[in-house]
């Protein structure tokens, strides 16, 4: 995936709102960070919202499956569980995730979100279908 | 929870930010709404991001636990297992959770998302851990 | 699905081995009962192994599912989320499960065991897999 | 561990009737195999059931954890996620589990199993609790 991508990628609007940026995504992984905006740190101030570290994971599950898909596929999240050993105290996280397995229609993704101080802040593990669906980008 | 409390914590940036609403939260039930702000519809056009959803069903399982609780405890979500059964079109929807069952230090919740047509766009269960740092609000 | 076919399923042997019995699966629900037998439980004296309690639960939706599909279809299980609430004091276990949503492929289903003062010991929820391999019985 | 425990802690009713072996467990780690008994492999011919394998993985998994406990200090899951990736076709399966982290009153802990080819059959993710209650061996 060529910076030029991934510069499109990242100014979407989700990722500008949240504060998401990928940084690689080929052969079934993908890395990404977060720098919360202030508006997604509630109810424990300076701490991101669960819901946006489960969306970075999410979406960085997503790219690493994308990224080992054929052009015109895309894929979709059926099931994800998300773990939280730690709270979230950190200026930024990194988050990286890969394909465990993948058969035909379903794809199993696992991935791990840590704080600057390698922290593991998020673990989880997903399935996602594969769909002909076109998004957005 | 008397309405000028829903008033104040609707305020605040992240609900303002995704489009999130809580409608009730008591004896361990909760319900609340999710009009997604359009900055957050990616990648899918129209689609809330399944992080999006998953905000809305954390944070509501959080005040059905919150609901239940003496005053000067909080909770903190441990795990939360999602599942998306359909894509999620809608212009609004409704979520509600439930506490099923409270030990001391844990809470296990169940909730799900419905579209407007009641159509089920997610479910999910988690564990909560009882603590004792103060939120924001 | 008449009493005939439930004795005949009933006598396969990993239900034999374990304590398992079923008692119903028609449209989208089964109902079913855990007598575990004294080898499957350890290392907590009395009480079933939480892989027991899984079992339970898994073959439980599983006939969830198999109630609503088809002639010459069967599913398997992708992902399971099970919770243990509490410890598994019970002479007997009652399991339930249902369908909570079903696409083409797919099917999405949660269930829960309680024991004989009916308080919960486990719940979770599952993704199956429609397919068309043949099971033994 | 030495391996004169090992040799007790195999000859439990369970492991007997299911199939497993425990084969190390120390510092957070722990490696385990299933000869699965042909009882339990039912409904599909030569698969063991996917509650045998969850067995397989969740006991794995309670040995990482309790391998990295004081003396006295027993554990019990409180959740567990697990997916399964492809049909169990092997005579035996390998299964590793190791701690992710840990916190004064949880562990969260991951694993997989594969088959005699490497292929992974099951993966997951677990949070368990420590506790005090002695277990049976």
């Amino acid at each position: 995936m060529a910076i030029a991508d991934l510069e499109k990628i990242n100014s979407n609007s989700l990722y500008q709102t949240l504060g998401i940026r990928l940084k690689t995504a080929a052969q079934g992984s993908a890395r990404s960070s977060l720098q919360p905006c202030p508006e997604v740190c509630w109810p424990f101030s300076g701490q991101p919202h669960g819901g946006i570290l489960f969306t970075l994971l999410d979406t960085t599950m997503a790219w690493a499956v994308f990224s080992a898909l054929p052009q015109g596929s895309n894929c979709t999240t059926i099931d994800l569980n998300i773990q939280y050993p730690e709270p979230a105290r950190s200026d930024i996280f990194q988050c990286e995730a890969q394909i465990q397995h993948r058969t035909g229609r379903l794809c199993f993704v696992k991935g791990k979100i840590a704080g600057s101080d390698q922290e593991l802040v998020a673990t989880g593990e997903a399935v996602f279908r594969i769909i002909q669906t076109p998004p957005i980008f």
